[in-house]
């Protein structure tokens, strides 16, 4: 194993530890409730990284674009649900991947996208998506819900794999208890909508919801067969700051190189800016804003309330004004910066370099954009 | 050529004619003043791209990263100006490069930087960067200039090839005049630091500065034997709302698909999220905030004013209230989004898919990232 100085930095650092008590701690929370984990590998878009965070007893996994899909069918893995509406342009790239993946499965919310699917004659497997409340994709009313329903059921060999639901509007709450009152409502929305699409016919329907907060505040899951959930693996400042996790839980930093620092008005600039880091602003909306991220030192530990205040393409600029901490930040210096949206910028690293104290133990390649690469 | 059908959104598409005017303008521009371009390649990252944006009478070019510079030094290119500071630790891989590129060159403005330069054997090529009030990186003393230069010149091998400066606070203007002044104080910077330096000892001193609007609105450039600039070959939103090209002159967008949309409320959801357009938000400090990118139709024929009002990981979302025009929006439907800045948008893209009108001319490839991939 080596050390962090052989990094070319900006780089997507991961402390193996943190990482695999996260991956462990959400399984043990969605087995204590009853259900069983669906862990949404969008953030960390690595199998390396889904083989921990799998739940024995479920197997499958969630992503978000037909590439990682393809991905991770390639790495082996069957029961992949894009836990995204797919549009009738994307029917067939779906359907080529049926052969690597038969356990793919997709959203749909749009009557045309249902009748594409019932179209196709690729043997499509594909949920429902219910809106919940947060009002952004996902069908709200039953009776749409049956037509949906009726219409994919109008070829034999796609099958209704069950109804989905996202309650994505938790982000918007920061206390326990309001973020329980979403997963009570995401419960209530997807059993409700099994409740009256079984009677009408369809009793195989299984029920998939999630979201980190609404996972760990949740308290019933009865009625939910997965739930989906991903950032908690990795965690970041906004998660920690609506308290799904601690800071000191949090696994993913931006190992960054100072570039230069100006000794009289204190300025410091690394090598992490707005790709580096994403210009992400979420915790500007909690109670205590991180500008880009906040600045820790080479081995994890938080400097201060230092952070990231301004960034330029690859420029991120802090102040320090303690005159004897600015002495030590010298041009070279080694510091790692906790992201606001882990989601965001670990998109831009091909590889997630696994640390075990201060030491290399591994590198997991990720994958990342919209096409496959060659 | 094929169609956008054919396109597996989001993507990057570019409008040839556009960029190749948008290449030609600048070099115009440069000449008319006097002056040479040296196109900053940290947008587009492609090597095509480069062969249009190259000033003939200079022919070379300014990045943003050692992985662009590694890049562009493979593709051929030798004179390539590394426009950041580089700290000691990325030495070695800085000289690594001067195999294939011994015209690289590299910013420095500190001085341990400066003695971790004249201390390795290699023959680097380094520019003394210049605070001209950005505030963000350079030397804004002359006397702490010459001990830099002082210090890099211990070493016979290594060439101070020049003085270079950045007015990036150019960007906080959007009048005409306000930026005309930014120029000249890019001007009078860099011309007073050559002369005390050259007055000094140092007769064979270059002269580098810019930025695109400092490039578009600066009247002399004399003294300046090159200029910088690069977002202007693709240009975004925010260049045209600061007035360095018209809304109809950017040469970029993303190509998105409809994935959902609700009648009732006008909300229509595309696949091209936080990810696709990335999170900046530069509008929202014009007078005209364009949320997350504005809304064109297929051939880039701009939709009313609608634009990306939330993003999410893979989600953008915009509301249209035009009962006729949101029963055209059906999902499957291709929009284009042209992106607030577009340094930051392209970084997701592994390719710029090159249009004439409609149409697929070619695919540039393009880096991303800090780490030259196998």
């Amino acid at each position: 194993m080596v050390n962090l100085d052989s990094i070319d930095t900006p780089a997507l650092v991961m402390d193996r530890a943190r990482f695999i008590a996260n991956c462990q701690n959400m399984i043990a929370t969605c087995r204590k409730r009853g259900t069983r984990l669906r862990p949404h590998m969008k953030t960390l878009k690595s199998i390396d990284a889904a083989r921990y965070a799998i739940d024995p007893e479920h197997g499958g996994i969630a992503v978000a674009t037909l590439n990682e899909a393809e991905y991770f069918a390639e790495h082996g893995l069957s029961d992949i649900q894009l836990a995204v509406c797919l549009p009738p342009n994307k029917l067939d790239r779906a359907a080529a991947l049926l052969a690597k993946a038969p356990g793919f499965s997709f959203f749909i919310d749009d009557l045309d996208a249902a009748r594409a699917v019932a179209a196709h004659d690729a043997p499509f497997n594909v949920w429902i998506e219910v809106d919940c409340g947060e009002h952004r994709t996902g069908v709200w009313e039953l009776d749409q819900m049956l037509v949906l329903a009726q219409t994919v059921s109008g070829r034999s060999s796609v099958r209704l794999q069950g109804l989905a639901t996202h309650g994505g509007h938790s982000y918007r709450y920061d206390k326990p208890d309001d973020i329980a009152k979403v997963a009570e409502a995401e419960r209530m929305a997807i059993i409700t909508a099994a409740s009256f699409l079984r009677s009408a016919g369809f009793s195989e329907l299984g029920t998939s919801a999630g979201s980190t907060p609404t996972a760990v505040y949740g308290t019933s899951a009865r009625g939910i067969d997965e739930v989906r959930a991903g950032v908690y693996m990795a965690g970041d400042l906004f998660q920690a700051e609506i308290g799904c996790l601690g800071e000191d839980e949090i696994a993913t930093s931006v190992l960054a190189t100072v570039i230069s620092r100006d000794l009289s008005s204190g300025r410091v600039i690394v090598d992490a800016g707005g790709l580096a880091l994403s210009k992400d602003r979420s915790t500007a909306a909690t109670g205590r804003d991180r500008g880009y991220g906040a600045i820790c030192d080479r081995h994890g530990i938080p400097i201060g309330d230092l952070f990231i205040r301004e960034v330029h393409q690859e420029h991120g600029e802090f102040e320090c004004h303690d005159v004897e901490l600015l002495s030590r930040l010298s041009v070279g210096t080694l510091l790692r910066v906790v992201p606001n949206h882990i989601c965001m910028t670990a998109a831009m690293y091909d590889e997630i370099i696994v640390l075990e104290g201060d030491r290399i133990s591994e590198s997991w390649p990720r994958t990342n954009g919209w096409s496959r690469r060659p």
